[in-house]
């Protein structure tokens, strides 16, 4: 039902253009010229309330006006007559919508108020629209031919749907994509997003054959979980590259007075869009030299790069980026090597990078490339042309497209270092293989191919459901909160945390000396005693943690001391007891934890702990809940992972005990979606046995909600 | 006397080309013919066995016929007869030689020799000699006008001087400058550099007016420390832009078969560049790009950037892109955004960025560009044009070019997303300001003009003498080499240390029980133990250090133990005995040391220490000997850094005496060149003092290159 009337919008058979003008450089003219210089393949109804004629069409006064019956109605009337339009519409029948008019949420109170109304007709008419404050949609499909913005270049055919959430930007970029020859199939500029946004187009373009690849540029994601879930799922068959503005604070900052739209934490977003399996782009410049890959080259089989070339420094820096960014350089076989050695000359090099030397013909450019995409070492090529005495870059071009013509299944991309003037020629080409100008962009633009193949080839994440106590947890966190605590003490989190079956180290709660020493001696030496406390969050500041007490007597005297240390600040008040815990041996200290974004809800995060936190900032982040995959790729990916490994003589880790502990917690953020903040710092890895154990705990959560929640049973939510 | 000749090449008054020739498409034809169109400023000889008329120029058949006097002879001629070529130029007394001519060091063996002979020749007749296997020799002074190459396109008139080390790319690099519209002043492709390399030329731009900055592109360094003290003395008055390839090691191995030049460990040129004032660019698109900013901006007084733009998209991520760089976003005043206020829609943002929204005319351009210049919180502006309804990108562009010519006090920079019929309209047009097609390369360029503006701000850096005990250090090192030891003993190693006035912990070597237990008591507990031994160097895999010995009784077990593990691994007869060290306490572990480069020479390091030396890699590396300011940045610019100022509480480390500590450590490496390898690890920073105290130290020497230099007399170096 939503992707028919979006069918209206983005495959119209008739459009109204409602406050069409014939006044030069309005947009009301420039969409009607658009439309016909475009030659929209249906009929094209322009409304104005003077009539006449306008821009060859015959012109209606009213949208009630116009004889046939019409698909989509493009509105670039006033702000003030917005509403009205669309009631009209409506009486019309239509419902598919675009509205290009700014003066919406992007203006201020009052715009987001009439926002607000025009989408309350919108869904009471039960329209799809577009906008507002945008530059309009284009179909480039020969069935629809429609360019419905007023952007200043036609546009040309490809295989790419485009979602903008700038308009005067996506008007750059089609400018831009123009020059490059980069094609799409769709394109929408979503504007203020009030309808219709970047997850609407997602859904509606996950099955359209049109469309090969999805870019995005996106100030913010309007409802994350929604567009995770849509989009994990598409990357899997086609590839989407994103392009998030507003990462640094100021730039959020800017973004949110531009489009009224709350700029998400950029750490959160991150996070998302890694585990969505989405490229994410962080220039425009990146976007479109990567999105010419997708569009002319296969997904590879591997990482392997072949450098053929005809001047050695190009070589050399293709390898550095190569190299640098992880891909491997092909090794070249021996019956390759031989081959190239049968008709290159001797001071050529055979080896990868494969310099010809300047030389080199074109008909050396054809066999070498040609013996290297049989060659079953290598998985995607680097073809290098530098100028030399008479050999023409078109020339050499057109062979390397006829080559691959006839070898489709190899990405081949060309770097040609020479003038604008050969990309002009290009632009106007139908080519079949990316070129560029330099190697880094090449050498990035095979990488992005490689990460699609491997995102591919990975297996779809799950989220697990362990069989956890949550009837227990639920009666602890209530226990706190009815006594208005929104902070756990660290008893209560570490049990809150055994209840979901995290491996926490053996403890006990002592509230005098003699309960100090029973415990210590059945827990057995060395323990660690630690102060817990209602009014006392951070307990290192006060000494309220004492580590490795060998022996009753030290036990002792330790636990008066503590008492004289805050009879002294004053803060024994607070104080609940002492915890008597098992001392973990372990030097590897890691940290997991719970943030919550506003936006995006909670965020996981792991990485090494210690005093080393914030000072490395050795962390990865995932937006909760998490799959298998995502506590996998978190743990690997930190660069503590090799201590993980055991490095220099240490125990290895149980990675997958870690990957549980994760995922444990993962499902204890979504049963209790009131938990604001949870810290295990640190998750100890075990010397003797690898596991990675909760030390220490700390919970908080948002007491309002909480209170709400848990006034009702609890029952499982997996 | 080496710049008159220079001059000779670069500014000659008449030029011979021996070997120039009248078939089309041969590198004698391609030079005759720019040298003609060019219209060189001097005579032109085009000399050939079969004299005739080439290219419009009477030929004579061989150098000594040639009338007049000839300051540049130009060689193509095959390469066995370039001896013979060079002996002739001799004998018509001409000291500046261009050898285009391939077939030498980067084809082999045999070409090596033939390079050595050639060189041999030219330092016997007192000449200077580009190349062989180059490009040429370009200069677009007025007065001269020489062009030299056989690349596709004449230059363009600039005041860059460039340097290429490969003559393909040279040719590659020409092309597209042109196109980019960056001029140059002179231009030499140095090839296999047998004589003048980048070095050469460095010193003979040093003081030319006609260059006010200088590119390279390289791929090896021939004399680091000469390199070294020319580019750290040079940068202080103009930039020098390096790319520098073969950073991997399968592109350094592919630049040293290239070339058949040693390429350099990345991290020694990565090292050499930085404390040498040198902006390193990654790629050679980045290195035009930013030299355009050089050639039309003033180096800017701060680093605070104010943005306008019309459009807010791209005004987001020119926001990322500025924060991300690190430098600031510009507070703009109350009063400049009142008097923007004034004349901008109320739907525009004065803050910045500067978003005059879409409909801004090209009126408020100008004014919101004079009114930012105008604003003393702002030290750099990027100006982001968007197509909006006939708004001319070109007429945009020439505004701005007006307003920067009245206002050259601060750089401007233009980012026009536009179509690439623009930037070719720009590359003809005498510009003042650069324009880029995207943010983040405009925001790149603004960076290297603030980096390049804290080098010529940051003092010179001085290399310390500090008074020390050299003749005690020889004598320890003279021992170990006597007995045949390239590794000294850990006892040995503190000890040089020590005559280094490097703070080392207290300690004493014992070698019975007895000796043990009274070190331990006149130290004072806690100590630790240490074994030393002859063939043991990684004590720690042995359990041969044992910490926090706190008692007598303790340390004497712990003895025992130790001597029965090495016992029963067979590792006993090594033991010289054991050393008993004051236990400094601290929790944070730095590392020094030293690594010897085989063309750089030592190279300092310095970082986090411990376990996380290889999974952090958080170290810093400089060549030594270190300046003062070396040493400062070496320290300042790890990520540990916070650590050391005290984050968490701990007590700020004194970072000058780690400084000199470094600078000691440099002092002790150039003393003994033949110091191979050395390790202060850990240098712990003393929690009581705040000192950085080696606790473990490690040297090994080149064995037989000591013994030489310690055959002789110590004096010392300094």
């Amino acid at each position: 039902m939503q992707n028919e009337i979006l069918d209206k919008i983005m495959k119209p058979k008739a459009i109204a253009v409602i406050g069409a003008s014939t006044k030069p450089k309005t947009i009301g003219s420039e969409i009607m010229q658009r439309l016909r210089d475009y030659k929209f393949n249906g009929k094209i109804y322009p409304v104005n309330p003077k009539g006449g004629i306008i821009e060859g069409f015959q012109a209606y006064t009213s949208i009630k006006e116009v004889p046939g019956e019409v698909d989509l109605a493009v509105i670039v009337v006033n702000a003030k007559f917005v509403l009205d339009t669309i009631d009209q519409c409506h009486e019309k029948g239509i419902k598919g919508i675009c509205i290009i008019t700014a003066g919406f949420k992007e203006t201020g109170k009052e715009g987001a108020e009439l926002e607000k109304q025009l989408l309350n007709k919108v869904k009471e008419y039960g329209m799809k629209c577009v906008g507002p404050n945008c530059l309009g949609v284009l179909n480039t499909n020969p069935d629809v031919m429609m360019d419905a913005t007023f952007a200043e270049s036609l546009p040309v055919r490809g295989d790419i749907g485009f979602v903008s959430q700038s308009g005067a930007l996506g008007g750059g970029i089609l400018n831009i994509l123009k020059d490059l020859n980069i094609g799409f199939a769709q394109f929408v500029s979503i504007g203020n997003q009030a309808d219709i946004n970047a997850e609407t187009m997602l859904e509606y373009w996950e099955n359209d054959d049109d469309i090969k690849q999805i870019l995005l540029y996106m100030e913010s994601i309007q409802n994350p979980q929604n567009f995770r879930k849509l989009a994990s799922r598409i990357t899997k068959k086609k590839p989407i590259l994103a392009l998030k503005s507003g990462r640094s604070a100021a730039g959020a900052s800017a973004a949110s007075s531009h489009t009224g739209s709350l700029a998400g934490a950029d750490k959160a977003a991150a996070a998302l869009l890694k585990q969505s399996g989405v490229i994410r782009e962080f220039s425009l410049k990146n976007l479109f030299a990567n999105a010419k890959a997708f569009s002319n080259c296969p997904i590879p089989k591997g990482n392997r790069v072949a450098i053929i070339t005809n001047s050695g420094g190009p070589g050399i820096m293709a390898t550095d980026a190569i190299c640098e960014s992880g891909m491997q350089m092909a090794k070249i076989t021996d019956e390759t090597k031989e081959k190239l050695r049968s008709f290159l000359p001797s001071a050529a090099s055979v080896k990868n990078p494969i310099d010809m030397i300047a030389s080199a013909p074109i008909e050396h450019y054809i066999q070498t490339l040609e013996t290297v995409i049989a060659d079953e070492n290598v998985d995607m090529i680097m073809v290098i042309y530098l100028p030399f005495l008479g050999l023409k870059d078109i020339d050499v071009a057109h062979a390397l497209i006829d080559i691959k013509a006839k070898n489709p299944q190899k990405p081949i991309v060309g770097v040609f270092m020479t003038t604008n003037d050969f990309f002009g020629k290009i632009a106007n080409m139908d080519v079949n293989m990316p070129f560029y100008m330099y190697a880094e962009e090449a050498a990035e633009a095979l990488l992005r191919l490689d990460e699609q193949r491997q995102w591919m080839n990975k297996p779809a994440g799950k989220i697990p459901c362990y069989d956890v106590d949550r009837e227990k947890a639920a009666s602890i966190i209530k226990k706190s909160i009815d006594e208005g605590r929104d902070q756990l003490t660290t008893l209560e989190s570490i049990d809150v945390l055994q209840a979901y079956g995290i491996r926490a180290c053996k403890y006990g709660l002592a509230t005098d000396e003699e309960q100090v020493v029973t415990l210590g001696n059945s827990i057995g030496y060395p323990v660690v005693m630690k102060m817990t406390s209602k009014t006392t969050s951070h307990k290192t500041d006060v000494g309220g943690v004492v580590v490795n007490i060998r022996s009753e007597e030290q036990l002792r005297n330790e636990y008066r001391a503590l008492l004289k240390r805050l009879e002294d600040k004053g803060l024994l008040d607070g104080l609940e007891g002492v915890i008597i815990q098992e001392m973990v041996k372990g030097s590897r200290e890691m940290v997991c934890g719970i943030a919550t974004d506003p936006q995006y809800g909670p965020m996981m995060m792991f990485g090494l702990g210690g005093v080393f936190v914030e000072v490395m900032k050795d962390v990865n982040f995932r937006i909760a809940p998490l799959t298998d995959e995502d506590a996998m790729d978190m743990i690997t990916s930190v660069k503590a992972y090799k201590l993980l490994q055991g490095a220099r003589g240490t125990t290895p880790a149980q990675i997958g005990q870690i990957q549980e502990t994760l995922l444990r917690l993962s499902q204890l953020v979504s049963d209790f979606k009131f938990i604001d903040e949870l810290d295990i710092n640190p998750l100890l890895i075990s010397e003797k046995t690898g596991e990675g154990i909760a030390v220490d705990g700390r919970i908080k959560v948002r007491l309002k909600e909480a209170q709400e929640t848990l006034k009702g049973a609890c029952s499982c939510a997996c």
